[in-house]
């Protein structure tokens, strides 16, 4: 039988620092009316969804920041979405700012059923920017005071997704980055990565490294390259646009197993995109070129696992 | 000071199974002589660089394929190149056949310093297709009957190229499509990927994966994903053009750590490109976004060493 699933990415417009909850679901619902209207079986929102890109704002008393928290799903904010998921037959996966009972905070991304069920949750592994207020930068990253490090690893769930069953695992924003969470995903057969983010346009950090016009292309080959070598679906799905004069770059994509760019969101706002995947491109990946158990050597990986940060390497000495 | 390295990458065009290595090395010094008019400092050779690409042929008795290897180097054959980077001061990287003392057999490349001396050995890890005779294919591919894997690790030098000291290390081929050995070469600081390969421009193991149209695609994404997401330049070198009735796709890269490539090879035979390296930038992607000490989470990594095929999800079971 074939294996096809039909996956919708609706990529989000700003946000503004001072919109409620309110207004990012309610677009949220007409974006899920429509990925129902083009027969999506699942629709995927980004990274930090539910609100503006807090974390450019300093906040010296992080309990000045708990409003941006989600503190319990559904919510009465959030359940317009869960109730779309039931009435179109929709899964949807979210990003949202997760804060637990006992004060942890997170960022985090939950794939919900359409019955209303978190089938899989997943909180942001790699976090980039800063911890404290940096006086360098004219604009804020402070993800890593907002947010602990997950702590549930790359998890992978086998789930049924309109007809399929589909092997889906989740990374968010400066993960895509990082081929380890790609490959630790890819052991795990995952063959749909729903991947969130709100990526400045600007590098606010710019020492050279990283021209700006750099910065989609970047994003894209990261994406791209992670599906190639782990024979997967991925939809990266942006906040986009001007939040508060914070442009935020966009350009969602979906990508298949060969990195190929499927569809692509080129406005700065909320838009629907949509690509019928062949799930069999999957298995077809993971039994030839990317046949992990045939071509892997583990035993040269070890450093992956054994540092963390790089080391100089020995300089060489001439024998003469 | 300012750290620029002028780097040439040397394609070989097609050499035929009837050809001697004369040929190849005679064509080899005239590309040298061309890397040394361009200024270049460093020339790069592709994957079994002296002979056409063998594992195409197959043997049932090893031995018989013993004058494919080389047991010395430099050997009255290879001497001209050794006598050519010392006249021209220009080291050189050579991916050959190697049939060690004991009787292994490796698929190796060597970074030779303009004096002769050998300073870096690799020998490669991931060997693509397969060791005995197949019948279905219209094509043998048998790297992993000719060639032991790597026994070396993917290790990185401190070596002096021209006015610099570089971080210099390899891969072969088909190792360029796997994350862990760009990343155990980013673990060591590598500035340099020197990267030979012999890529058939049709899969003949085509089971719908990869199309092959997206063949030089998925090379050129993979080494460009690796040099930005490990913040090393690389000099992706191809034998090109027909060897035999068998095409190789050629389109050598040198590629900058922002995965952006410099130059590219055009031509299906012998071509020289040369790009100029900035070697700052390597330090530049080093110290920011990818810092590893800073942002790596290798407790989220165990996967990746501690298994080498992939498994199967755990099934979702809802709640209800």
């Amino acid at each position: 039988m074939s294996r096809r699933l039909v996956l919708a990415a609706a990529q989000l417009g700003p946000i503004q620092k001072a919109e409620g909850r309110d207004v990012a679901v309610g677009r949220m619902v007409r974006l899920m009316e429509t990925a129902h209207r083009r027969g999506a079986e699942v629709v995927v929102f980004p990274e930090l969804a539910l609100t503006t890109f807090f974390p450019r704002w300093y906040e010296a008393d992080l309990a000045q920041a708990d409003h941006w928290y989600e503190t319990a799903l559904p919510s009465d904010a959030t359940a317009p979405l869960f109730a779309a998921a039931r009435k179109y037959n929709l899964g949807f996966h979210l990003g949202y700012a997760e804060k637990t009972p006992d004060g942890h905070r997170y960022n985090t991304a939950v794939y919900v059923h359409p019955n209303g069920e978190v089938v899989l949750k997943y909180r942001k592994v790699h976090l980039p920017g800063h911890r404290e207020y940096d006086p360098q930068r004219k604009v804020q990253h402070l993800e890593k005071r907002y947010f602990e490090v997950g702590d549930l690893g790359f998890p992978v769930v086998r789930a049924p997704i309109g007809e399929n069953e589909v092997n889906i695992g989740m990374l968010i924003c400066n993960d895509r980055r990082w081929p380890e969470g790609w490959r630790v995903l890819g052991l795990q057969q995952v063959e749909l990565v729903m991947l969130g983010y709100n990526t400045p346009s600007l590098n606010m950090e710019n020492r050279g490294f990283e021209a700006h016009h750099l910065r989609v292309a970047h994003s894209h080959l990261s994406i791209q390259a992670g599906c190639y070598q782990n024979a997967c679906f991925a939809a990266g799905v942006a906040k986009a646009g001007d939040e508060d004069g914070h442009e935020l770059f966009g350009h969602s994509i979906i990508v298949n197993p060969s990195g190929e760019i499927m569809a692509q969101a080129t406005s700065w706002g909320d838009e629907l995109i949509v690509a019928d995947c062949d799930l069999a491109m999957c298995e077809l990946g993971r039994t030839t070129i990317f046949d992990f158990a045939r071509h892997r050597r583990p035993e040269a990986y070890g450093r992956i696992t054994a540092q963390t940060g790089s080391v100089a390497p020995p300089a060489w000495t001439p024998a003469g």
